[in-house]
Parts: C-alpha cells; sequence; structure tokens
C-alpha cells in the first residue's frame, strides 16, 4: 500500500530540486514506503514517485500480479523476457512527460540498467540515495520501539554466545549459530553477520569464515537481525584465553572511545563533533591511523542509512535519530578491535543506548 | 589472486570495443575474476581491468589490508569515509589515462555511485554486464563437476523436504528446513529461496512466508545453494492431499513443456528454438500468457548468468555451457506451477540433466 503522506513529502522534495521523478528499486527505501517490496534479481524494475504526486512501477511481466497487489490502484507497466525494457520505460516516461526531465535514482538502482536506460531515453540522470534516507532520518515512537526491541535479541544473542565459543570452532560455526541465536529470539535477517579471529579482526569488513579458533584469539562478531523491520547491529570483541597486557591496553582504548563517542552523542549535538570525540581518544595514544572508518552510520529500515556518523556530515543530532557508535583498532597481521552499541535520540531528547549487554573486557576460560 | 589469463582474454573484448576499463563491483564476476570478494556496504568500491591489461582496486581505506591480500602485487587506492571518493576515482583516472575513455560498468556496480563519478570525472559509460558473463559462459571441467555435485546437494535436499511438508507448517518453516538441509548436505549460500503455497504460487518469485499450508495447497519451491562457488536452481511443485483434475492437467502439461525444453536443448541447438519447444507446448493448450517468463537463464558463479534462455538471445548452445530449463504456468488468485533442472551441455556435447529428483506428481497424503 502506497503511504501517501511520505510520496507527499518526498514530491516536495523533488520539486524543490528540479527533479521529475524518483526511481526506487527493491530495497529498504521500497519497504519504508510500500510496506513490502518484492525480490530483485538482474530484471529492471523501479517503483517511480514524480514530483506531483503520481506513483507508477515498471517491472517484468513475472512481478506484475504481485506489485499489483503491493499497490492497488496505481499503475504498473510489464515488460516480457525478450522485451528490450528499454523501451517499454520509454513510452512510460513519455505518457507522464519525463523525457528531458531529471531523473533520480536511489541506493537500490544497478547501474548496468541505469546505462541501458541512458543510451535509449533522453534524461538527465541525479543521485538520489539520500531523499528516502533522509525522508525518514528522525523516526517514528513505533519504529524506535522496534529498534529497541532489535537490540534486546542481538543483546541476548551475544549473551548465549559467549557461552558457545571454545577453540577448535571454525568462525564460520559462530555465524551460524549467531544466525540461528538470532532467528530464536525473534529477530529476522539474520545473516550471522562478520566472525573474525585473531590477526582477520583487522580487517573490519573481514568476510571469511574458515578459521579455526585458537587459545590467546580474539573473536571479533559484528551482526545484526531485524524486528518490526528495524535492524539492530552490534559488535563486541571478546578474548578466547587470557589477553595480554598490549590487548588489554587495545581493548580499554576502543572502549573509551566508545564511550567518549556515546558520551557525545547527546541532541542538538553538530556529527563532526561526535566522531571526533570518540577519534581524539584513539589519537591520543597513536593509534589514529589504525582507526581507519567513520565512527558511526545511521540504522533502521537498512542497516546502514542516514545519518552517517563523520567528519564531513554536516547534521545536528535531533530527536529521533538511530545511529551506531563503533570506534574500532585494526593493526594487520595482529589484532582487530571494535565496539559497538546503536544510540538513539528519544522523543524526549535523551540518549539511549539501546545496547546493554556488557562492554567490559571478557576472557573465555 | 589475479587470474592473469582472463585479464588477458578480458583486455582483448575491452579493446576491441574501444572500451579504456571495466569497473567490476564485489559479485560473482570479481569471485570468478579473484577467487574471492569482499563484502559490498553502500560505500564504493570496484575492481578495474583496463584495455591494456593492468588490474587496479579502489576501496574504502577499511578494506585495503584485505584488499591487498586478494590482489598481491597489484595496486589499491584507498579512500577514508569523510573524504569525497570522487576525488580519489578522478586521481586515479589521470594516472591510468582513462580520463574521456569509454569505461563499462559490470552488474554488480550501484547506480547512485556510478552517478557521483560521472558528475566528477569526464568519462563515458557503457553497459559492462556481458562481458565477465560471457568470458565464462563455457565452464571447465572442473566447474561442470561442481555444478553436477551442487544439483546432487538439492536433490537430496528435495528428497528429505517432501517427507517434512505438512498442514500447519508456514512457507517460512519450509524455506528454513530447506535452508539446513542444503548446509547439512555440504552446499553454501542457501537462503532458503521461494517457497509459495496456493495461490501465492501463482507469483513467479513471491517472496512471502507467512501461509500455512493447508489441504489441497499446492506447494511450489524454488532453491539453490553452492558447491565449489558453482550454484544450483530447482523448482519442484508437490500438492498437498489429492490433486484435482484440473490441477493434475495444468501439472502434466508444465512437465511436458519442461521435457520438450530439455529435449531440444542440444549441442548446436539455436536458443531462441529451446524457449519456443517449450513455449509451444503451453501455448497449444491455451496457457501461453500464463508462462509469462524465459525458459531459464545461465547458471555458475552466479545464480543468474549467461546464457539466457528466451527468444531473442541469439546463439547456440555449445559444450561448457549450463543454464535452467523452467517453463510455469501461473493463473491469478489459482495456482502457480513450476518445474525447473539444470541442464549442461558437456565436454562430449551430450545434453545432461543435472537433477535428478523425481518430477513425477507428487500428492503428499
Amino acid at each position: 500500500m502506497v503511504n501517501r503522506e511520505l510520496i507527499k513529502k518526498l514530491s516536495q522534495l523533488l520539486r524543490k530540486d528540479g527533479v521529475g521523478a524518483l526511481m526506487v528499486a527493491p530495497g529498504p527505501d521500497m519497504r519504508f514506503l510500500l510496506g513490502n517490496a518484492p525480490m530483485m534479481c538482474e530484471r529492471y524494475q523501479a517503483l517511480y514517485v514524480t514530483a506531483d504526486e503520481k506513483v507508477f512501477y515498471i517491472c517484468n511481466a513475472l512481478y506484475v500480479d504481485e506489485i499489483t497487489d503491493l499497490i492497488p490502484g496505481e499503475e504498473v507497466f510489464g515488460w516480457f523476457d525478450s522485451d528490450d525494457f528499454t523501451q517499454v520505460v520509454k513510452k512510460v516516461f513519455e505518457k507522464y512527460g519525463l523525457i528531458g526531465k531529471k531523473i533520480a535514482v536511489n541506493g537500490a538502482v544497478r547501474a548496468f540498467n541505469l546505462v541501458r536506460l541512458m543510451k535509449n531515453i533522453d534524461f538527465q540522470v541525479e543521485n538520489g540515495k539520500d531523499y528516502l534516507e533522509l525522508t525518514r532520518i528522525i523516526k517514528t515512537p513505533e519504529e524506535l520501539e522496534n529498534l529497541r526491541k532489535s537490540s534486546q535479541v542481538v543483546d541476548k544473542v551475544f549473551n548465549d554466545i559467549v557461552k558457545f565459543i571454545k577453540p577448535g570452532l571454525t568462525e564460520k560455526d559462530i555465524k551460524t549459530e549467531i544466525a540461528r541465536l538470532c532467528v530464536h529470539y525473534g529477530g529476522s535477517n539474520a545473516s550471522g553477520g562478520i566472525v573474525a579471529a585473531g590477526a582477520n579482526a583487522a580487517m573490519p569488513h573481514y568476510m571469511g569464515g574458515s578459521a579455526v579458533i585458537k587459545e590467546n584469539d580474539v573473536v571479533e562478531m559484528d551482526f545484526g537481525c531485524t524486528v518490526g523491520g528495524m535492524y539492530s547491529d552490534i559488535t563486541r570483541t571478546v578474548f578466547v584465553g587470557k589477553a595480554t597486557e598490549r590487548q588489554k591496553m587495545i581493548y580499554n582504548l576502543v572502549l573509551k572511545a566508545n564511550l567518549a563517542g556515546e558520551a557525545a552523542a547527546v541532541n542538538g549535538a553538530y556529527i563532526p563533533d561526535v566522531d571526533a570525540a570518540a577519534r581524539k581518544v584513539v589519537e591520543a595514544e597513536g593509534f589514529g591511523p589504525n582507526f581507519n572508518h567513520r565512527l558511526g552510520h545511521g540504522i533502521g529500515y537498512a542497516g546502514h542509512e542516514a545519518p552517517y556518523i563523520h567528519g564531513d556530515y554536516h547534521m545536528n543530532l535531533a530527536p529521533g535519530m538511530a545511529f551506531s557508535c563503533e570506534p574500532g583498532i585494526y593493526i594487520k597481521d595482529e589484532i582487530g578491535i571494535r565496539i559497538e552499541d546503536v544510540v538513539i535520540i528519544n522523543e524526549k531528547g535523551e540518549t539511549e543506548i539501546l545496547n546493554k549487554c556488557t562492554k567490559e573486557l571478557i576472557e573465555i576460560v
């Protein structure tokens, strides 16, 4: 079902920028607008929202019935596998007066399909990734409540997984158990996330899984799931066996940075200052270059969405915003430590740290 | 590790088309070229292969160590979260002489990142989705063997899931069990696929999961996994309780179309003729409009890749090609039946149907 209030808001933004329509491929933006989204394969499909508040959809014939049920009363245009879909899109652009206009693309549109459209239709293309992310940057009370519930699920998962980890398991074994526990506690869309042991943890988005947990490894776990469509995202790093003095020093420095970031994340704070509050803790000890990413990202319908918490994101925190605080220190071939919570500025303007499970150094012995 | 033989082949194709470089984002194409691929988030990253056989990578700082390990000896350019990544890409384009050139984008590049590059750098954009798919359209003996093994896994899963299905389960329960069984039998990347009960099966890519299985429902299951990086893909549709005469008629018509497609899929066959062989069976009984998609798609490193089996794909089957044969009949609010096997033309030019589990009508009583 099309959310007419949102369409109105969005069309206003498009008119302000002189954009004729926003092209939205299936993904978090579409779930936000319609409450659901179909599967996406290589076949071109998109919902369009025009500057004059019209809504229509173009998709492969195999999706037409499903989309018609999703947006009752709106026009759905189908194309068949052996058709050139750009010719169907062209006719629809003619019908809606979009030829020659600025068309913005959301974050989910695939480049090769856009290029095919650009070759065959006269329009100007714009980056439209921000439109829907900014439209939902202030979460509703219901969305905030689901964010809390989603974080409660991953807290429970963490408390259980600590008892599960032992030498001899692979990273993948831990991922599989994390995914299972997320579902067990009521989460959806759980992938198991990132599990990195020992020096693998020095790669912040490490995607392997075959390493076997050994005594004296760190195990860094970064995972999430959804509850009521809202994502959680937590990172904890634990030690298998006793941590060395150097490992403890690095852990406690990351923890200090995490707490400094959260202390700075108050209603009205300028986002670059929040990033800097955590970063300067790490820099003061000479580990600045080892904290090689932003402090955090917004979270909600997508795992990563606005606001992005880094030095070049010029916005102030406001009630209803939800974002992660996740400093890390990564030392190639040695170690990686990251500690991440989701934080919200609630309806009263208070800062709430949604993850309650411990951040104290854990040694699994 | 960069596969130099493939780079040579690919660069030759780029030179032929006057393309300066191919931009490859993480996904099946990258796994084919490098043996692995990092995680992809909203941050821009791509491997570039130039027309003069050079290889380099541009990514966020957090991926630099991981990518350096993946492509030892090649240049890796990092950008930081608070940087404008397009300025880094621009400098690299200047260094490699790509300014003003044609740059092709593979199937995994995201449109909003491409638009940001187009706004800030002078280059011409081309659809490069086909380059790597065509480079791997003829599978090696090892890839064919992994395709066979991957199909054996889903055959076993199907044989087990038939015993699991009963009234009262949800579609999601069946998906979860399919995913578990795929892993149990040695598969990776198993999502549970599509499970559609009753009239939901009339939506070929139905993505729901909450419907409860009832007596007299069809249950359509379309799923796959990987073995050795090669995908499987199977669809079977079973009846819970006794099938009606009309249901039997539709089932047997789809089965006849599946067998006709497979009989036509011989070495040297013109692909549009293979699609037509199955389609005319369905059309002869007046169900043409209800078979609303192509007969099949190639399969291997990606679940869907070249060759695509439809009336506008002008190519002949050749030894080493692997593709699905999956006719379906979908009647809104009533029923959907699809029967899918993976088929290869083997090294000897013989047609092998990789899925051996039964296609006879199954009634779960």
